[in-house]
């Protein structure tokens, strides 16, 4: 029965299902896994994560050209696996910068985000020797040369500009069209007085430009129409600005679209990796420019396929919707605390049995959380076989990006821990929280 | 100025201009507790918190009859001034009961809801002796009789009823249509044959029926509706069951609306109660039945007015929109992880500055947060003076609800610290999650 097969495409890539009818990881039994540390669990594939590294690297010709995007899901063991993997890293905020920091993450390989960094984050930014800050606005370029300048030290940077593209995504996550907080527009002119201005002043060196169209996107055009937009201003700048061969990147951002459904396909990285880089070689020479530097921030593509969220299967129910028409309700252990992303993007997720094989017919069904809220669902609309029952283990595959990272505790339902698994082996990363936890803050 | 007004219905209380043009709740100033408590920072007005306590009290008749609903703001200290004002509590989870019980709440006026109650968490309602649970399942009224039985005890329940109501509200916090996982459906007979079982369970007294139409409701027609369709089974229920006089409850949920703008009202809740109380009195006549206890339910009306959230300036950035329209970009430290309800269900918010006066001219505005995302906005589209600056603090009003009850700590952004403050006091309630708190959890 096709609901008992793992799309390869959707589940980590070595996701297997056993002789029982259990489904393993890297060797290592989900319901094993359930039985030792508990469900709801988050079990990420170390393989298929480095894998995926890997691969990133090779299209886009060296770790040096890939910064993975902590946002997505940072955790100190999955920063030192980037590292060990050779790659960069980006990070947004503060907190993600320690993080990385505390993981021993290599300062100079950080590319450090953000709209609204304040002097605390800026000062640590440029006093750990983070490899380039991508500057956000007109105040930052002028407190960071500041904060800099009070330290004695040339900080590398890039302009983030907004290309004015709209990637066909959904809309939270689209940040290239005009109407947005981040970066400097092209259009108005103002992405290049950023650009002199970081050239202008003394403690600050411009070494690029920055863009990023969106998140899960599947339009490669998008990526090739906003660095061709962004390549005209990096030909402008060496016409008209003093740099010199320390100007030379031009960072894409991320947003490589993955598949969460059977019949959805992933962006094909290799193949835009070639068409982007053939691109913007052809758009150099027309600008007449030497080739920039490509860079690329994925974090779901890398991320994302590498780990699935396990629920136990608690309440099930069957509501007559219509006359002719029921729905089965299917309550697990977790919900829109550990996965707010059906709820707030309308995401789909692929859902599995996976203490062993089912037999039913597929009828309409609805798997929900177990939080006090009506809209706390995990799959909205799917069919899903008959017998799944009370008791069994359900997971949803592609939770690695934005679940754990956006994981709230409402309802005072704790965070699931997070198991890594790696040849056989399972490994704790982070605990399950408790309600201690939570009570620890209290005075 | 009119934007330098604390609307009297949307701020807390205690809320006032001061002389130089700060603001200050219950005597104690915000800037001061910025300085000493840090921003992004939470503030409650106790005494606005308990007089809404006893506003509902008594519009229903007494404490007795009022459960506030803990998923919309719980700490422990909030929990005992809900048990000092003599009202019941409303749990929907483990965590929410077992904080309940850390805070010395008498278990006998606590209610639990929740359409997922695993076996720990019925045996830890029953052997602490919950006031009453509400039963959501088939499943669940077997499950909780035999945890019962197994303890000795018979435990009160009541049977939550979906009366096939739409209120109006936003579609993920409607709750009483038929197509959700909560509750028995009426139409279908389902919900009398629920209460059937538990009447006939040795181990579960049946002492009335739950309703909930739904969150943020202002249309007072939609609880009269609920009421009289809920007691028609009520009354089926005293014809062909063998109940006694311990079938007395008929609990409506909660779900007053109150207003976030100034342009908006408040549900009148005492005009509701007046209304509710008489026609209920009216429907048990015509179905001539006894004139059932009532019990409500409310977490936004008494939580949510209670406090505002107070966040720094950070960049302020002007984006040209379209050739004659700009609009200006305000960020703050802080945005969907401590507040995702405008991400989460297209919420809005009275913001104020509250350093001093504004007297700009007011220019379309969105205030957005800190994070990696362009969906990250606090208010989408308003007018706000244009001497807002960097360093401002500027405060939201009426987040007491479902803000840092569904917090989360997207992009390593920690949470904000909380602070009561009365009669000139400040104290820290909950103190400012720090990266260490994450660390932690890691192994
Ligand atoms: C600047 C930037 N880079 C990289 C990313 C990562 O995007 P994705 O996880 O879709 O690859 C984001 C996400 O929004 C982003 O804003
Ligand atoms: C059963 C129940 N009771 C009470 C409430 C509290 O609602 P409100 O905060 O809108 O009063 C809710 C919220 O959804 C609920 O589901």
């Amino acid at each position: 029965m096709s609901f008992n097969a793992l799309p390869a495409h959707v589940w980590p890539r070595n996701a297997r299902r056993e002789e029982d009818g259990s489904v393993s990881i890297a060797g290592v039994s989900l319901p094993a896994i359930a039985e030792e540390f508990g469900t709801a669990v988050m079990v990420v594939d170390e393989d298929d994560f480095r894998s995926r590294c890997r691969d990133m690297a090779v299209a886009f010709g060296g770790g040096e050209h890939v910064h993975y995007a902590s946002k997505a899901f940072l955790t100190s063991r999955i920063a030192r696996w980037v590292a060990e993997e050779g790659l960069c890293l980006d990070i947004a905020s503060h907190g993600e910068f320690l993080v990385a920091l505390n993981a021993g993450f290599p300062a100079e390989r950080i590319a450090a985000h953000g709209n609204n960094k304040d002097h605390a984050f800026l000062h640590a930014l440029v006093s750990n020797g983070v490899g380039h800050v991508v500057v956000d606005s007109h105040q930052e370029i002028e407190e960071l040369n500041a904060v800099a300048g009070s330290l004695g030290i040339v900080q590398d940077v890039l302009v983030r500009v907004k290309p004015g593209i709209d990637a066909h995504t959904h809309e939270f996550i689209a940040t290239a069209h005009e109407d947005q907080k981040f970066g400097f527009s092209l259009a108005s002119g103002s992405a290049f007085r950023a650009a002199a201005r970081a050239v202008e002043l003394e403690n600050l060196r411009l070494v690029g430009l920055h863009c990023h169209v969106g998140s899960q996107v599947f339009d490669a055009e998008g990526f090739s129409l906003a660095a061709e937009r962004v390549l005209k201003l990096y030909g402008r700048i060496m016409d008209e600005l003093s740099v010199g061969e320390e100007f030379h990147i031009l960072d894409l951002g991320g947003g490589y679209g993955i598949a969460y459904l059977e019949k959805e396909t992933p962006l094909d990285v290799v193949g835009v990796a070639q068409d982007l880089l053939s691109r913007v070689e052809k758009h150099a020479a027309r600008f007449n420019v030497p080739v920039p530097t490509i860079k690329v921030e994925p974090g779901r593509a890398i991320a994302g396929p590498s780990t699935v969220t396990m629920y136990r299967v608690g309440t099930v129910k069957d509501v007559t919707v219509e006359d002719n028409f029921s729905r089965r309700y299917i309550s697990v252990n977790g919900g829109m605390s550990d996965n707010i992303r059906p709820a707030l993007y309308d995401a789909v997720y692929d859902i599995r049995k996976v203490n062993g094989l089912t037999q039913g017919e597929e009828i309409p069904s609805r798997v929900v959380g177990s939080h006090c809220e009506s809209g706390d669902i995990l799959i909205h609309d799917q069919k899903l076989p008959d017998d799944i029952a009370t008791g069994d283990l359900v997971a949803l595959a592609a939770t690695g990006a934005y679940c754990y990272s956006m994981s709230s505790r409402y309802n005072m339902m704790m965070r699931p821990a997070i198991v890594s698994v790696k040849e056989g082996q399972a490994s704790l990363m982070v605990r399950r929280e408790t309600i201690e936890d939570y009570l620890a803050l209290e005075v």
